[in-house]
């Protein structure tokens, strides 16, 4: 029998340190409170989701003695975003503290060239791309790949910004001024495709990993609209988009859940689109609709636990977000009593403390018999808050 | 459009109070957190399950002027437990801050003989019972309503503490002085039962409610070890115990979410046994098997928000309790990990900082298509975790 003694406080269960504290960091802590873990997160300035969490800091999270001092008595340290400073952590992470992702896998992920260049090595397949570090070497891709050419921002595009469809020579220049960097812009082949698609992959560091059914994510103004669980596909068509998906997990040797975004081409084929080194808005459906949550698995991928089954709960689960209307602080909760009437509506309000236009300010899932029964009830509660 | 002042941090987003920081508190606060309300948790003293969020406090809950500054600025104030200062909070409660269950509901329920007398008033089936103000009025409810009794301290009794069956009339001394206060003690009728069963009730301020389903709560030891959702039994019979429950929360004007535990005799009638204002252990499998949890419904019921929808979202749920085997502190995960493995159990540990034999430490929720499968793996799942 252990003495009572207030000096001994250490648990041995697990204290998971998330750098980040967005709606990401706070469904990854949601789960590890179930779990019964210690949550840490560490944010460089007041992000209103992780307020809710007790061991949430705000500090200059690019000091390595704050990294490491937040690092320290943590089992494992995860990141919210591609953009957390894993690399800064590294070389001061305490021994016993596991780091996932690893910033060799951020790495390869947060810039598209490097990103694309290394998923090529590894015989995924992926829209026909050039690395370009000239206007002139942009014109050429478009000779080689034809036009129009979809470019891409290297680092830091996300819901449409940063991407931009040159559709003739004469339109390169403005694009180049304003998407490259030093090294220049990726250039894409302009996939006409059919549907975009997502896959959710846990992968634990001895590299089994399980793959999460594949959605249809809908875009409205190049954002994410609209996910709907399962993706409307054949069978088999499903398991090669898992077996892709699985495939470029393993490619950057991603460890925790990562998100895999694909095409599905007018002619049947499966192209990877890009890679998210964390859990996904296109996953969220999984907090109600599969047996494991995307955050459930990324916290237990992260601490090398078991994975849990990833099976959906009910033949539909739709996904729609909900993004802000305004410019504004604080949010208003406008119609989210009537959002709460629909039924079977599960209503997830992220706790930003500023709105934007467009901004990710929170999402609702149902689950259904139909599809299209399913999308109707999700649509309707998330329309119903303004924010 | 709103100017970001940082003085404004207002937000029309309600804020919940929970008195009280175990797992009840800390599931509710859960469900609060992902709506996106504030939420804040008092207690007497270091609750652990509490301590994963940011505003939970420990204090004098006692003082008037504690408690009246806890709930200011707060919507709604709630329990967790039928014994928190509610009674004290009211007189002191700022007018814009609503009190949910009511002082008065709580008063109906946390003394045996006042609330088998409510119940009774409201002709709800209930085993016969006599409230005995001395032994010899227990000896003459024991020739009245035969022999052996149920002796019942009126105030403070769980888990089988409290309780004690009384064969004979030379035992009521003995029984008497371990349970009697200075207002006696509740003798029943001993209950020839085959099954015990629970139904929560989600109930709004204007009385709208909801019902889950009727569960079979099984116990091990006076303590409830497992509970199968739904109870397996006759529809009839089902709705006959739904509609019970639905009138004795009626009865005591029971606003959130409250549990009825009810006997099935032998001879097919359903009885109350007794009411709990408060989220019930029997009630903990609708996190994952329900559409919406009885946590949800509570917050949104002290609210006086739309209810959600109580349908099972699986044919069978199965929740199996994780109790403390040993004193001691802190509690160790050991097997936690095998737990995990087992396909589909959700698995929730409170955080409580102590152990004790038979200390609810947790609990396993399994759902399935079979009771017999969901049984065993939930219970498959619950004993691996040694606390």
């Amino acid at each position: 029998m252990l003495s009572h003694s207030p000096d001994f406080v250490v648990t041995s269960f697990p204290t998971l340190g998330i750098l980040g504290g967005g709606q990401l960091g706070k469904m990854m802590a949601a789960e590890a409170v179930r779990l019964g873990m210690g949550v840490r997160l560490l944010a460089p300035k007041d992000a209103g989701p992780m307020q809710a969490y007790a061991h949430a800091t705000t500090a200059d999270w690019t000091d390595p003695d704050i990294l490491r001092d937040f690092a320290t008595g943590c089992t494992a340290v995860t990141v919210e975003s591609e953009w957390a400073p894993a690399d800064v952590l590294a070389p001061v992470c305490p021994e016993d503290t596991a780091l996932w992702p690893s910033p060799q896998t951020l790495g390869w992920i947060r810039h598209k060239g490097v990103q694309n260049d290394r998923l090529a090595a590894h015989d995924l397949p992926l829209p026909s791309y050039r690395c370009c570090a000239t206007p002139d070497e942009v014109r050429a891709a478009g000779e080689a790949l034809g036009w129009p050419l979809m470019l891409k921002q290297y680092e830091g595009s996300y819901d449409g910004y940063g991407n931009r469809l040159v559709e003739r020579p004469d339109e390169v220049d403005e694009a180049w001024n304003d998407l490259a960097a030093d090294d220049g812009v990726l250039a894409e082949q302009c996939i006409d495709f059919v549907r975009e698609l997502a896959v959710q992959i846990a992968r634990r560091p001895n590299g089994t990993s399980v793959a999460y059914p594949v959605v249809h994510t809908e875009q409205r103004d190049h954002r994410c609209h609209a996910v709907v669980a399962p993706a409307p596909m054949a069978d088999d068509l499903a398991e090669e988009a898992q077996a892709i998906a699985r495939d470029a997990i393993d490619a950057v040797e991603g460890v925790g859940l990562l998100a895999v975004e694909l095409f599905e081409t007018r002619d049947g084929a499966i192209l990877v689109n890009e890679i998210a080194p964390r859990p996904h808005n296109t996953g969220h459906y999984t907090i109600e609709g599969c047996v494991t949550s995307q955050f459930e698995n990324h916290v237990r991928a992260v601490l090398d636990l078991p994975l849990g089954a990833t099976d959906l709960v009910a033949p539909y689960a739709v996904m729609v977000n909900v993004l802000g209307q305004r410019e504004g602080t604080p949010p208003r909760a406008d119609g989210w009593k009537q959002a709460l009437q629909v039924p079977g509506a599960h209503v997830h309000i992220y706790g930003k403390p500023d709105v934007r236009p467009h901004r990710k300010m929170g999402h609702v899932t149902a689950l259904g018999d139909t599809a299209t029964e399913t999308r109707t009830r999700a649509e309707e509660a998330a329309e119903q808050i303004i924010l």
